[in-house]
């Protein structure tokens, strides 16, 4: 677990400047639309006319979304630009410049900071985003990242949360509870660890649930899908705090009610071996395990020729008036309400990372 | 300094999004350039043809940036808006839209995040800024802000750091090292207050500098007589670090020098009385105490009979060739290299809070 033995850097060496310089002296411009990137009090941009801006912005911090144990520095800076370009296709846009705010404390080097900065910029290289600023500060302990992401769209593409109609079909994409379940593979292996120094880390099993917790993918190529195919969603969310959170984000918004069905609900198989060893439920990971970054989406009833040939997109159910409540059906034909228990960072827990 | 007892709210009672609702219900949108904000996945906003979009960010850490001890919320939810507003003045832009990203800890009760939020909020109000989105967090301890802030320019007007010529006037708005002077005297009240709790602090006297620390104000009015009189500065930024740093900045980017002469410098006698109290040179505070959020800018020097009569405007020198280097005028006719010691949180310090 311990890297070769190499002279590290303490970032009081260089000062704020110089680690400023040093960290992004690497990065290029990709987007015409970005006039001036990182090095004054703004970085400035324009959009082509008429096309609206976006703009949303995620924290991750230590102890709560991440723990540095078991948590490669490259694949955080991967996820935390991740986790923001989602929230820009969640509106049928396409993210094109990132800020980064980073707070490091003392026990960060600089080699530390630079995987960080790798993985911000590959996955800015990756969706096309520009690194564009952002602030870069000390912390008493920790590490804290706080990343802005802005981004465009036409004014007639752009999808709220709010446009749900009944019987709207409800489709997700991709798989869901693998990020949960790759987070309980990594608590579990550490608990083991501190257990047992010795003991050596059998993870193969798991790799592509262990994928989806540390290096998840935003939803860019179901975006272009469906633009390809003339489907513009009713309404959307990312999937960030599971599917149950969401799906009553958007009938909430839309105030509308939905009935999804729990044999319909995409779970890999992985995802389905994790829930066994651990004896729960895989529909709870789907539920309430938060971390996917798929798309939870709506789309008219008469699309639904068109939607379920689109590979990587499933449909679970649909929406109902508001009286009716939400709920899902399970395998046996009853109906059990939908209530949130998400990935609430702020609602007191059992677990110690949330 | 005990508040009456009441029943406090802890944050876990509401979870994130009953904290969000909570918090976001009485915004208002006051720009027409906002088109959705706060409670989607992005907020959704436009500026008019032709003018360019500014973003800058900044965070402020608890144990760094500020002590919870001495500063009040409200204070603190100001600040955090203001230091960002200030960079959008800095591009000679108008900022528009705010994200406020925060992390808190189990001992900041829902009372303690309504007061920053109406800091905010009531910075927000008088600046023209909408507040349209962010993300709230949990983090093992203390509180971490990160604010981000879109603003617009026309495309002629925006102004940069590389712009400084030869021979340009070097100007600074209002007075320098006040909020440093404010910071030394609350750090001596917390001083005497740990060491003798009946002590009730006096510090009447020093109104105005710790106006300046607590609740410092963005270059608004600045901006707006410099487009009033025609003056377009040829290169600009805000004074977050001290002058000296700052000025480096300029020089560095612009490939100039400069000369700066101590008698000009605009200090405020209330800094003065707390530099002699503290038997250091008025000087140093204003090179390098930091948190001025004055703008420190270079006008063509044809401006000269424009610039001197502005009021609230100085001028403290002019800019000079590369090779020249970077000087500062001692009243005695000194030439002394000016370096940056400026408020550069990532190097190692005395100062617990910085």
């Amino acid at each position: 677990m311990k890297k070769n033995e190499q002279k590290l850097t303490h970032i009081s060496e260089l000062g704020e400047f110089g680690l400023i310089d040093h960290l992004t002296k690497h990065i290029t411009i990709q987007n015409l639309s970005t006039i001036k990137g990182v090095g004054d009090d703004a970085a400035v941009f324009q959009y082509e006319n008429d096309r609206l801006s976006l703009i949303s912005c995620d924290m991750l911090i230590e102890g709560v979304h991440f723990n540095p144990t078991y948590t490669p520095l490259k694949h955080l800076g991967y996820k935390a630009a991740i986790v923001n370009f989602s929230d820009i296709y969640a509106m049928n846009g396409t993210p094109h410049q990132i800020v980064v705010g980073l707070a490091i404390s003392a026990k960060y080097t600089l080699e530390a900071i630079e995987e960080l900065y790798s993985g911000i910029i590959l996955a800015c290289k990756q969706y096309g985003v520009d690194f564009v600023g952002g602030d870069t500060t000390s912390t008493p302990s920790g590490m804290q990242i706080s990343v802005t992401i802005v981004g465009s769209a036409n004014k007639e593409d752009v999808v709220y949360r709010n446009g749900a109609k009944e019987n709207d079909l409800i489709c997700v994409s991709g798989n869901l509870g693998a990020a949960y379940a790759g987070l309980l593979i990594l608590q579990r292996e550490e608990q083991t660890f501190l257990a047992n120094p010795q003991h050596q880390p059998d993870i193969q099993a798991f790799e592509y649930v262990l994928e989806r917790q540390l290096k998840p993918e935003a939803g860019k190529k179901i975006i272009e899908t469906l633009k390809e195919k003339g489907v513009k969603p009713t309404s959307m969310i990312d999937i960030s705090d599971g599917l149950a959170s969401e799906l009553l984000h958007i009938c909430k918004q839309s105030a509308k009610g939905c009935k999804i069905f729990e044999d319909k609900i995409p779970i890999d198989l992985q995802t389905y071996d994790v829930a066994e060893e651990f004896s729960i439920v895989p529909l709870t990971f789907a539920l309430n395990g938060g971390e996917d970054y798929e798309l939870l989406f709506t789309v008219d009833i008469e699309q639904y020729e068109v939607v379920k040939n689109i590979p990587g997109i499933t449909i679970i159910g649909h929406i109902t008036s508001e009286d009716i409540g939400k709920y899902i059906i399970s395998e046996q034909g009853q109906a059990i309400e939908i209530k949130a228990q998400g990935w609430d960072a702020l609602k007191k827990r059992n677990d110690t990372i949330r």
